[in-house]
């Protein structure tokens, strides 16, 4: 048994329920756990021979959870960015090479090394942003080698940094090009996640039900398979039109719908029915000029519970900062600033289905962030500010 | 004369004109200055002895310039924006004491160590994203002595960081409770700005002209004011309303007219023809929802050079990262990458009357900026991301 740290003199957020402030707080961490959680004068007998750290009244939360994700890629879109904003036509940007095909591309092409190398840096922006767990998705491989390579990227993420990843696998991500969407789902996605699940690749099942990509069938296949699997499945829905993936993915029993902006209000019933989580990205929204805001109001109504995520990927969201994807989701969509931070922690954890992070609580995983802050509705009223303090992820800094 | 230090190897975006690139570039910096640009194979031999660091391919850029902020302030409004997001009317919203009313109260009561502090984090977060040069605002005292303990601590930022400050007086930013702003102006603005010059605390004068501050013939005597002890003026103008601030701006041949929603095509016009800097600020635009974009175009059309800036500040713009203005820029205002980096190097130097930086060109301050990225639209098309790889500032890191 390892020996006892006591964090103590901050300022808890544990986010139990709303904030579950405690002033003055302690937490007691050893072997990677949260062992006490109180506050500093009450921390017991017991402890009192352990390493004192003082927090010097800081702000403490859980450590953050990024739980949506698209971080592994290969190729840059910046050059897409440049010409679009220099007026270039939509002829001439798929001349230049644009949008998920020229990813998908440059993804197959790129050896393990260098998508691993392009993926750690981003995942350092996270890391140095607070964030102690990193959902990450395949999807831009599109065959089977380049998904399991994207996989396998992702997990070497989770080895190489102290960082927890967990993966989806969302080889229905797009429908390449030379191939119709049945025989795609068919012959290549379907046996490509049998062959990734095999590897122990796979935390959940991923897709996009939009009409630019997958229908509800084809999309109703892969979770099938998924379920037949075991595995937990997840959905990008409702992001630029009202198709029919939230209520799929509340049949299914989903961890999550993610976007949801076109949601109806008997969406939000049924992911409340079916406890699935509804994951904000509004770097998306941003990127992408949208109008149409996720339904929020309902999502409160009908006690659907909200995550925030930074979706970050290199079309729609190159967005490295989950605090900022915080900001975001209160300027754009009116969350509280408590709903963003319980998106990005207990909520976060919900939707990839973890039960052992996302709260300050005994029996807990010690993944805590520190902040140069008092109050936690500055986290989010920072625009692009990240006044992290320090980091311990299981314990460790 | 100090030993002569040669960067070789990298991408150099001059910036000037357009990005200015220069592939496989060198800079050779001596006292602080750049003394030769070019490409590394043509290093003259008279620095063929001197120090050799290598680029390995990042991209050089002139340090950037924040040309508006507002980062010495007094306080807090992270509870009024937490209040507002949780429903709060406008009545509880004055009640729980919000607004720039706020600000004013805790500028006044806080101490000149106490500000120093504050304002030094929010420094330190601008360096960190590659700033070299920033521009600070007075304007929450709104009396003698708050007004100057504003500028002196904006004066000791420079003297305690490798920055440099330049001060604008903004005296006419607000209309003090309980004083018709006519009565301001010439009883309280016009004695503190000729104190505060005294002191040799003004760079600039600047004012906000809007229909809840002042109009342009309260803003016309401090112009009249500050032209007459010789000192450059600049205003915020056209920002909730036009309001006839550009025009009086142009006429009085200001350094820049700044936020300019409202602002017509004659205001362009007239901006043109002064030679004046079109300054935006999206980070106010995203903050408060606006929905009137600056006229990008008429800028364009007639030649006005645009500068883009964070306006840190408490209420309207909590933005702590002028590579994220940047972006905001683009996908707000449609400005292009190259247009949003001139608008923090070489625009931004003009909008503060400055000619020894903004470009990197011999002869010039040794202000530059090394990325992690080989890219210029990097800077743009990353959504809190933040690849600064290190800074020269007058040639020192
Ligand atoms: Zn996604
Ligand atoms: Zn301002």
């Amino acid at each position: 048994m390892a020996e006892a740290i006591i964090l103590e003199g901050g300022r808890l957020a544990t986010m139990r329920a709303g904030y579950g402030l405690i002033e003055e707080g302690a937490v007691v961490l050893q072997d990677g756990v949260i062992v006490w959680v109180g506050e500093t004068s009450e921390v017991p007998e017991a402890w009192r021979g352990a390493e004192r750290r003082a927090l010097g009244g800081r702000l403490v939360t859980p450590g953050l959870i990024d739980c949506h994700t698209h971080i592994v890629y290969g190729g840059s879109r910046v050059r897409e960015f440049e010409l679009r904003l220099n007026g270039a036509s939509y002829a001439e940007l798929a001349r230049a090479g644009g949008g998920i095909a020229a990813t998908v591309a440059a993804t197959r092409e790129a050896s393990e090394g260098a998508l691993l190398t392009a993926a750690l840096r981003r995942a350092d922006a996270l890391i140095a942003g607070g964030v102690c767990t990193i959902e990450i998705k395949s999807g831009y491989g599109l065959e089977r080698e380049a998904e399991l390579k994207m996989l396998r990227v992702a997990r070497a993420i989770g080895q190489m940094r102290p960082v927890r990843v967990v993966t989806s696998f969302l080889g229905a991500h797009a429908v390449p090009q030379g191939m119709s969407a049945d025989a795609y789902i068919d012959e290549v996605c379907l046996p490509t996640l049998h062959a990734a699940h095999a590897e122990g690749l796979v935390d959940a099942v991923d897709g996009f039900c939009e009409g630019i990509a997958f229908d509800t069938a084809q999309i109703g296949r892969v979770f099938e398979a998924a379920q037949a699997l075991g595995l937990p499945v997840k959905l990008h829905a409702e992001q630029l039109s009202q198709s029919g993936g939230t209520a799929l993915a509340a049949a299914h029993g989903a961890l999550s719908a993610d976007h949801v902006e076109y949601a109806s209000d008997a969406d939000a019933a049924a992911l409340a029915g079916a406890g699935s989580v509804a994951v904000l990205l509004p770097g998306a929204f941003y990127t992408l000029h949208e109008v149409q805001k996720p339904p929020v109001e309902a999502f409160r109504a009908h006690g659907v519970a909200m995550a925030v995520a930074t979706d970050w990927n290199p079309g729609s969201s190159p967005l490295g900062s989950l605090l900022l994807a915080m900001n975001m989701a209160c300027t754009l969509f009116q969350l509280t600033p408590e709903e963003a931070l319980a998106g990005t922690t207990r909520h976060a954890a919900r939707a990839l289905g973890l039960t052992d992070c996302g709260i300050i609580a005994p029996g807990l995983r010690a993944d805590l962030a520190v902040w140069d802050v008092s109050d936690p509705a500055e986290l989010s009223y920072g625009i692009g500010q990240t006044p992290l303090h320090s980091r311990y992820f299981g314990g460790k800094t």
